[in-house]
C-alpha cells in the first residue's frame, strides 16, 4: 500500500506529494515541524504538541494554516488513510511559497502544510529498548534558537550521521561550558547512583521536549527525585543509568557514551520502569 | 512570460516546478546553493561559483549531481529559456529524496538539483547604488559552519526581516567578541579615513564570497590598500565609507549603520569606483 500525505489541502500518494521549489521551507529552512507518536491508532499527547507548534510558529511569526481543531482532523485522517496503528505522524508548516527573498513575503502568502504518517515496528523498538543504544558527544554547533522546532536541522543531520558511523545511535551536543545540551533528535537524561534523575532545564539550550514534559509528570507521580540541571559528559560516564526521550523513542536506555559502558553496559531498571509507566500519563486522542 | 525552472532533469514552468515533500532540503535544510549574476546573458564568475559549490557539497558529503560541464549547460539553458539578459541564476542541490531519517540516506539516493533564473531591473539596482543602503547590526546567531553555503538560512531570514522593519536593507552579524562577521546575504566592508579597505578574513566566521574574492583582485589591480581583519560596529560608525558585496549587489554603498550616517550619509567615492571597475575583473561565460 502506498503511503498517503496531506499537502496543502489535498491527500496524495507520497510519491506524488510535492511542494513548489520556491516553498520557503526548501530555500530557507523557514518552517517548523512536529512528530507525534501514534498508538492504537490514537495520537499521543496531541494537545501538548499543538501547543508547542503554536509557540514555534509564533516565534517565527508564521500564521497557523488552520485552526487546531481542523489540524487535528487532518492528522487523524492521515493516520486513518495510512492505516497506522503504531507509528508516527509528521507535520511540517512553512512560511509558504514566494519568489526568493530573505525577508518575509507579503501577508497574502499562505503558510504551507504537509502531514505524513508511517507505521513503525513495535517489536523492533521494544527490542532496541531491551538492548539500549550508544551515544557519542559532539560540540554544540546549532544556532541558539533550538527552542524553536524548526526544520533548520543540518547540524543535527551531521551529528546523527557521525554517531551512526561510530556505531552509536544518537549524538549529544556539549556546549561551550562543557555541559550536555540535548541529543540531535532527543532529550538527554542520567540517573545518579542514589537514584536521582537529572536532565537539563528547558529554559536554555534545548527544545522543550513533549516526551520530556510528560516524563516529569511520571517522575512526580512515582515520587522519583528530579534535578533539573546541566550535567557534563564526565558525570554521565559515571552515572548509574542514562537514557534519551523523544516522541517515538519514549524512554530509550543508553548503555554507552563515547564508547564507555553506562551502568555496566545494560539498560537500567529505572529507565525500564519509566518506559513501562509512561503511557499511563499520556493523553490519547 | 512564465518563468522556467530546471528540476531534476526537466524544464518546468515555475508554478509547476516541485520537489517531493521528503526531499531532504525541505525536511532538514540538507542542501547547498549558489547565486550568480547574469550580465548580457552571460554568467558572471561561474568557475569560482562552481568551485565553491563543489567545496560546500564536499563538506556535507553530497555528491555532485552531474559534472561541472553539464551543470554549466543546464545553467545556460535556464538563462536562455528565461530570456535573462541582466539578472541572476539560482542553483540548489540537496541530498535528495528519502524517507525521513536524520542520518544520510543510502548511497543509491541521488542528489536533487534545481536551477532557476530571473531578470532584475538594472536601472533600479543602479539607483539603489546611487543612494546607498542602510544596515543594522544584530548578534551573530548562526551555526559556526557558515563557510558552507547551505540552505540552513533561518537566522539570515530573521535578521533580514528585522533590518527591513527598521527601514534598513541588510543586517550585519556581530560575534561574541564584538566584531562584525558578515551580512545576512552579503560580505561587509569599511574604508578607513586614510583610504584603506577593511574586511574580515574569509578564514573564520564568514562565507568566502565570490564577489568578495573578485574585489580583492580589483583592489590589488587598482593598488588600493587592503586590511583583512575584523572590525567592530563602533569602528564602522566612524568609517569614511562602508559597503557590502554580493553577487547581485556587486559593490553596494552603505550610508547608515544602526541609524548613524556613514561618510556624511551619502555613497562614498571609493565604493563607486570599485563598483564601476568590478566587471573588468569578472569572468563571463
Amino acid at each position: 500500500m502506498s503511503r498517503i500525505a496531506y499537502v496543502n489541502g489535498q491527500y496524495r500518494a507520497l510519491r506524488d506529494a510535492c511542494v513548489n521549489i520556491e516553498d520557503r521551507g526548501y530555500q530557507f529552512a523557514d518552517g517548523v515541524y512536529e512528530v507525534c507518536e501514534v498508538r492504537g491508532g490514537k495520537l499521543v499527547d496531541l494537545p501538548r504538541h499543538l501547543a508547542r507548534l503554536e509557540r514555534s510558529l509564533s516565534e517565527l511569526r508564521i500564521a497557523m494554516p488552520m485552526p487546531f481543531a481542523s489540524l487535528a482532523v487532518v492528522m487523524h485522517e492521515v493516520v486513518r488513510r495510512n492505516r497506522v496503528s503504531y507509528g508516527l505522524i509528521y507535520l511540517q508548516i512553512t512560511r509558504g511559497v514566494a519568489h526568493r527573498d530573505h525577508a518575509f513575503p507579503p501577508g497574502s502568502v499562505k503558510p504551507a502544510l504537509v502531514v505524513t504518517a508511517k507505521s513503525l515496528n513495535f517489536a523492533k523498538n521494544q527490542n532496541a529498548a531491551a538492548h539500549g543504544i550508544g551515544v557519542i558527544t559532539v560540540p554544540e554547533n546549532r544556532w541558539p534558537r533550538v527552542d524553536i522546532k524548526s526544520v533548520s536541522l543540518l547540524p543535527n543531520v551531521l551529528a546523527k550521521q557521525l554517531a551512526k558511523e561510530q556505531g552509536a545511535y544518537e549524538a549529544w551536543f556539549v556546549d561551550r561550558e562543557g555541559y550536555v545540551t540535548e541529543g540531535s533528535s532527543s532529550n538527554a537524561w542520567i540517573v545518579t547512583s542514589d537514584g536521582r534523575v537529572v536532565t537539563r532545564s528547558a529554559d536554555s539550550g534545548i527544545l522543550a521536549g513533549i516526551t520530556r514534559a510528560v516524563l516529569l509528570d511520571v517522575l512526580a507521580a512515582l515520587q522519583i527525585r528530579l534535578e533539573e540541571r546541566p550535567f557534563t559528559p564526565e558525570e554521565a560516564y559515571g552515572a548509574a543509568e542514562a537514557f534519551v526521550t523523544a516522541s517515538t523513542q519514549i524512554v530509550m536506555p543508553v548503555v554507552s557514551i563515547d564508547g564507555k559502558p553506562i551502568g555496566g553496559g545494560i539498560p537500567g531498571p529505572l529507565a525500564a520502569k519509566l518506559r513501562e509507566h509512561f503511557h499511563q500519563f499520556s493523553a490519547f486522542s
